[in-house]
Formats: C-alpha cells, sequence, structure tokens
C-alpha cells in the first residue's frame, strides 16, 4: 500500500507518521549515514582533453575518455617538457607516487596517450598525471600497445570524430583445476596495481552524416610483451564482455542498433614494424637538440635500411636547418 | 587568467568565444563523453534497514552500512522465512547468481547480518538479496565472524546507537622476494570475487549525551578458519590504513578529534566459545517445528555439558509448551 513501518527518528517522534516507502528509506539512510555516505571516489574528473574516473583502492584510474579530431594531432606541445606528477586535484592519501614505479620494473604507461594531444602542451601535462598512468609492460608500452594508439589516431583521417575509453582490468588468469584466480602485482609503498589487461573501446563516426552507424570496437590486450606479427583483431572481444567483467557500461547512451562492427568498416590494421621503428626515428628528430643528434639518428636509420616517408625527410631536413642556424 | 583555448563545439563555431576554464571542461567533457558517463554503479543503493554501494566488476558489495538500536534485534522476523536471491533493483547483469556459490565451498556470507533485523521481515528479506552477500569461509561465516557481529550487537546494550560499515577487502597476501601479489579466488560463471579478507568499522554513541566523543573501531579479518581462541583486538587496524587500501573515507563527515577508539572505552570481547554454542542451540529452537526437534537439540545441549542461561531455559519451556498444545 506504499506505507511502510521502517523506523525513522520521524516514527520515534510520532507513532503515527506514514511515510511512502522511498521518503522513509531516504530518512533511514540519512540516519545510516550520519557521518558521511562512504565515498570510492567514482565521480567523473574532467581535463583539458580528457575524463577519467579514477579507482582509489587500485591506484589507477578505472576508465579514461577521449575525443581525438585530427587537429588535436599537430601542434607545439612536446613531451620533453611534460613530467610525471601527483595529480593536484586527487587527494594525495589515494595517489601512486613516481616512487612506486622506480625500481619496480614496470613503465608509467598512459591510458590517455600524450601524442594525442599534440595541440596543447598543458592537454598533453595534464596526460602525465599519474591518475592517468598505470604500471605497463615497457615493451607492451613502447610497442603494441603504442601501434594500437597509432592505429586510433590514424582514424581521424577516415572518421572526423574518434572517441575512446581506455583503462586496467585485472582479469583471472591462473587456473587450479576446477578453480579460477585473479593474480596480480602490487608495487610500491602504495601498493600500486599492476594490471593483468588494458582495454579500449573505440567510436569513429563522421557526424555530418547523421544517419550512418558508428563504427565501436573494443579489445583486450594482456600487459605483457606482444609479438610484432600479432594483429589487433586477435585481440578483440564483444563490447559486452568488457563490460561486464569491467562492471561498466561504456557506451550507455549509444542504442546496439546504431552500432557497427569498427573491423567490418575500417582495416584494425596496425603499423608494420617497420613504420613503427620509422615512428621512434620521427620522434627522436623531434626531440634532438642538436645538429649532431639529428645526423646520428639519420645514419642509424640508414644502417638499419629503413626507408624514410616524405614527412620524415622533411622533418630530418628542417630540424637540421633549423638547428644549424641556431646561436 | 582564467581563459582558456580548450577546442569545444563552442569555439569551433566562433573563434571569438572565450571561456573560463571550468565551464571549457565541462564543456569538452560533454563532447567526449556524448555516448554517456561509463558509469561502475557507484551509488549508495538504499534498503529498509542498510544502505550499499556495490562493485560491478567484482560482483560483491564495496561496503553496506547499518544502524543498529536494540529495539532492532527483537521481533517477529525469521531468516528461515528469508530466501538467497538476486537484488531485483540491480542489472542482473553484473549481479551474482546462488549457482555461482552453490558447490565452490565457499557460504553466502551476509554483510549486514540477518540477526540485525529481527524487528522487520522485510529488513531481514533484504540482507538475503545477493548485493549484500560475499563468498566467504563457512568457518569463518559461523565462528569469528559470527563472535564479532554478535559483540556488535551486545554494543547496543551500553550505546544507544551502533553504526557499522561492513565488507570485503582483497589485500596482497602474496610475496615472492620482494615483490607482493594480490590473489584471489572468483567463483562462477559470473566470476564472484572471493574477497581475502571482510572489514568492519564500528561506530557506538549514546547521542543524548551530545559532548562525549564517538567510539570508533576497525577491524580487518582474514576470509578463513579463524581459531576459537582468538582475541577481537588481534584484529583491530587504525581506521586510516583501512581507509587507504579500501580506497574510501568511511566516515567523512566524522572529525578525527571527535573519536575514541572502540576498544579503549568498551571490552572489544568476543564471547566464548561455548557462548557461541548456546547462541547456536537458542537459534536452534526458536526455528524447531515439533516437540521431537525441540527435545533433541535440548537434549544435545546436556550431552556437551553446556550451561544454558535463564533466556534459554525460558525459550525451551515457552518453545515446548506452545508445540505441545498445537493440533
Ligand atoms: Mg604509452
Ligand atoms: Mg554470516
Amino acid at each position: 500500500d506504499g506505507q511502510t513501518k521502517i523506523q525513522t527518528k520521524e516514527t520515534y517522534l510520532s507513532e503515527v507518521v506514514t511515510l511512502d516507502l522511498e521518503t522513509a528509506k531516504q530518512l533511514k539512510g540519512t540516519d545510516i549515514l550520519k557521518y558521511g555516505t562512504p565515498d570510492r571516489g567514482s565521480d567523473a574528473r574532467l581535463y583539458y582533453n580528457h575524463v577519467l574516473c579514477y579507482d582509489q583502492a587500485k591506484k589507477i584510474p578505472v576508465w579514461v575518455a577521449e575525443l581525438i579530431t585530427k587537429s588535436d594531432l599537430t601542434g607545439p606541445a612536446n613531451r620533453q617538457h611534460s613530467k610525471f606528477k601527483m595529480d593536484p586535484t586527487l587527494d594525495e592519501f589515494f595517489s601512486s607516487h613516481n616512487k612506486d614505479f622506480l625500481g619496480s620494473g614496470w613503465s608509467r604507461g598512459h591510458m590517455a596517450p600524450a601524442g594525442n594531444n599534440k595541440f596543447s602542451q598543458q592537454a598533453m601535462d595534464e596526460t602525465f598525471y599519474l591518475t592517468n598512468i598505470v604500471p605497463q609492460d615497457i615493451s607492451n608500452n613502447a610497442g603494441f600497445w603504442n601501434k594500437l594508439e597509432i592505429y586510433v589516431r590514424d582514424l581521424t583521417n577516415r572518421f572526423s570524430e574518434v572517441r575512446v575509453i581506455s583503462g586496467p582490468l585485472t582479469l583471472p588468469t591462473v587456473k587450479e583445476g576446477s578453480k579460477q584466480f585473479v593474480n596480480y602485482e602490487v608495487i610500491g609503498n602504495n601498493s600500486v596495481t599492476v594490471p593483468t589487461h588494458l582495454f579500449k573501446v573505440v567510436t569513429a563516426e563522421n557526424p555530418q552524416q547523421p544517419d550512418s552507424p558508428i563504427a565501436v570496437g573494443a579489445f583486450i590486450v594482456p600487459n605483457q610483451p606482444i609479438q610484432g606479427s600479432a594483429q589487433l583483431t586477435q585481440y578483440q572481444v564483444k563490447l559486452e564482455d568488457l563490460e561486464k567483467t569491467a562492471g561498466v557500461y561504456f557506451l550507455p547512451r549509444l542504442p546496439p542498433s546504431k552500432r557497427v562492427d569498427l573491423c567490418s568498416v575500417d582495416s584494425c590494421q596496425l603499423i608494420s614494424q617497420e613504420a613503427l621503428e620509422l615512428y621512434f626515428i620521427g620522434r627522436k628528430l623531434e626531440n634532438a637538440k642538436t645538429v649532431e643528434r639529428v645526423d646520428s639518428v639519420w645514419k642509424d636509420l640508414e644502417r638499419r635500411h629503413l626507408i624514410p616517408d616524405d614527412y620524415l625527410i622533411d622533418l630530418y631536413k628542417k630540424k637540421r636547418e633549423s638547428l644549424s642556424t641556431e646561436p
């Protein structure tokens, strides 16, 4: 009948008070939580160019969301100017510290990549906040995961809006008979969780074509070295399988009927190992501070018989020229 | 200067628009999260006599909060009438199922205990929702944890308001050299987390004495069999150590200056093993449905040389009488 006998301070005061169930539960809840609602800090945190939810227990993010457009990918920002540091907006009590990572054998892996924020030094700097960082296998970070990030950036050549949600997972990986176990390392004084896997949920669209479906791809990648020959599609999963294990609906306002499989409308092809090498050479050229460094990077390229593309040749020439003419 | 160059749809439309930083981040965030904010379901969930936060990834609660007063502990509710079942207010996609527990070797352990809800069958029934349940070691559930629950109830004899927050933890328990690992089992098709530990945060007060400090105790108990002789104080921890590892501030609105150590103002003495045996006999008597059952329970008590208190003797007599006179 919508009325209830929940004991609340109001019913202690006057036994004739009757309340509808929801109001009564609210009052009781307020009394139970007299000293505040325990808060695991699940609010979305806003930055210049990403939004994230932080896991105060694991000391790593739950998810980090970005919108990438072509214009974000060029500009003056330089990762050499950025420093890994504690997020000034996070309570230090629940933060990881740089010291937790150092000597652990694990690299500080970005979820929102620095390279998606070339348009703004401030946006790039914020990706170095430790709220955006997980302990990541070094080879995975520089290799397969890096290629995935490059593929996501490359989508902006074919889709004007690319959204990506990245994050860590701790999945069952150990079997003993019919039993299953989750097992993961924690590092440093703050017991920072080393995830067993990393995920990305990618949506890509050209919103000027309003009736076309949104391309969606979900990927789960083990946090370990991955063969250079591995294909991205090997790591594709059903979005709902990821959602169930992560405990999160990632695209709550995108009805399944409006989704199309990313890998059926785009290649889901990662760049080759050789192209990745050229990418690293490009980064080294960008960061070179002397003509000698430029020349030695270029000699390394030639020694390894890598074939530079026009962009790289142009970068080499410009960099060499600008460093030569500096006083 | 409070202005910013974050790219938002507004700045695409008109390059002269300038926004304060927070507004710009809000707009950008809305654009990033075009398909909704990924939600790990951290809202507090209200029930008749408890409030909880559910972990959609682990399929167990994060914390369960209660307010216990003396009058809650007597009444007509009977756990024989309650059934473990899925919480009808939780999305089934993220729920554990009874089937996950069956045959796993783990019991379904209440966080808000059924026994704190004798005043209302409805409140008791809600403690059997699987949102309030964790896979718990059977002996721990019936033994040490049960004694802790009884101690918390007993506090209502000395404090008119007792609040308790209970929940599971997955703590590092495995060391290899200098490395530390978290290792825990997951059970069933829904990979329900078996916590390594359980915690309770207890506050106790007599609010009619408004200036007296609030007694606070925090306890972490391994999810395994615990010796009958173990003392509660062996498992007491600093609240802030629990908060750091759980990633939760449990009493955000209770300033440390108003807290006093529970175990310094109350005994923190658990009942003896013998008293626990008598407690179980009381429960069996309450649930007995025939005179034969009452007599066999009582014979068991005598055979084991347990000394019943007045309450138990009275319960035995009344139960025997009522069952004898029934048609
Ligand atoms: Mg990286
Ligand atoms: Mg129990």
